[in-house]
């Protein structure tokens, strides 16, 4: 069982402040459990669980890999597996990730990265994460004023995205070097498939839902890029447009 | 002002089955607004705005538009109208439009389609109505089981999408004729991008968020197409792999 203490510190976890405080994150749900374990040198601390789910014959192969790997699993009832989570649908299960904030960047750095501009939607980021695992983009920077990438919303949209990136925030994109190409998707740029040569290393730059990249970080594009609208519509939603240059710049397409 | 019977009817426009019965639904914000009073046939029947926002003077070119198109506008309190509408971030003005529920599709019907099957995510379903606009897919038909298009969630994401597709549901795929060449959204199909001739018109079927496409859906494809993973993760989400199909299929990589 949990002391009122412990679900005091797990609580704080909803919170911003205590995440970068405690270097920790919860998730929720068997899925994204599952994903974290699968993980070499897994980012999971500690898993707390209820008896429902133990005794559910339908866990006992989770379980039983839970044991194999093992990760300390601490059984808790239903309400304090509530009272220490932001769960919409509870799951019956929970776990604290540890994660490291990443500031440095090398000078010879040749990956390809993803530098995210004052996104706020939690969807829209964690769906970008998502995307950018799919496509083998695993270096993801976020500008000052960016939701945070730990929330709980933006870890379960990211669907396990967070194990495999590393995320560097907040990170101007300035202080990525100049060894990269720079794309950035904007309203009125040339046809992402207009581009015939894609240098790697590239940084592909998206700007926030409601006003895009800023002036200073267009006028740091290599190439502005857009996504040819033959219909209707104001825009594409952020996670749309940058996943769609994702798939572009990333040589589905050759 | 608005009456208690009033208030009751438009808020009863939060919920599917009075939406269905009047067939209206509603809408909040001016710049949803904005959209609908732009399309011809406007779909908009009553605004309902305060006088705060009225006396706004960020909104006197929006007001002045308003009068221009002598749409019926009715001042209510900042109260009355929390009371009516399901918001966020209240924006002082909201409205109710009316939609025609479609069903009848015609036997030589030549349009190209975007089947949504059991989408429940009231984001993903309103972000691929934006995207099919975007790329000039007017015709959507959602199957049985899929989450209300006018839910109040669904049109914020769809950023005005609403107002230029025809969207048909509940329909069974076989409904659509055999004219047509079906596409759908799997885990193993062939890589959308090595399909050297897309003959119109074609539907695109993408699956549910948890379950994807039904095994009698994917017995009746032509084409079994997938996004190839060339990272990690388990899947795309729903609205970013029928983006990126929508996206190949509208010939953007000729």
């Amino acid at each position: 069982m949990l002391t009122n203490k412990e679900k005091k510190q797990i609580r704080s976890l909803q919170i911003k402040k205590y995440r970068k405080q405690y270097g920790e994150y919860l998730i929720e749900g068997a899925r994204l459990i599952s994903s974290a374990l699968e993980v070499e040198d897994t980012p999971l601390k500690q898993i707390y669980v209820t008896k429902a789910f133990l005794s559910n014959l339908s866990h006992q192969e989770f379980i039983e890999a839970l044991r194999k790997k093992e990760m300390p699993f601490c059984v808790v009832s239903e309400a304090d597996l509530l009272s220490i989570t932001d769960t919409v649908q509870p799951s019956g299960i929970a776990g604290v990730c540890s994660f490291s904030h990443k500031n440095d960047i090398k000078p010879d750095d040749r990956n390809n990265w993803l530098y995210l501009f004052e996104i706020q939607d939690p969807g829209n980021l964690g769906t970008l994460l998502r995307t950018a695992v799919w496509f083998d983009v695993k270096h993801i920077a976020l500008s000052p004023n960016s939701i945070d990438p730990f929330n709980a919303k933006v870890v379960r949209a990211g669907m396990g995205a967070h194990f495999h990136t590393s995320i560097f925030e907040p990170l101007e994109l300035s202080v990525l070097k100049k060894t990269h190409t720079i794309f950035g998707g904007v309203s009125n740029g040339a046809s992402i498939s207009s581009i015939e040569t894609i240098e790697e290393p590239w940084i592909l730059a998206i700007g926030s839902e409601a006003h895009g990249l800023s002036p200073e970080i267009i006028n740091r594009l290599d190439f502005s890029v857009s996504i040819p609208k033959i219909g209707g519509g104001e825009s594409l939603n952020a996670a749309i447009a940058g996943s769609i240059l994702l798939y572009e710049l990333t040589g589905q397409n050759p």
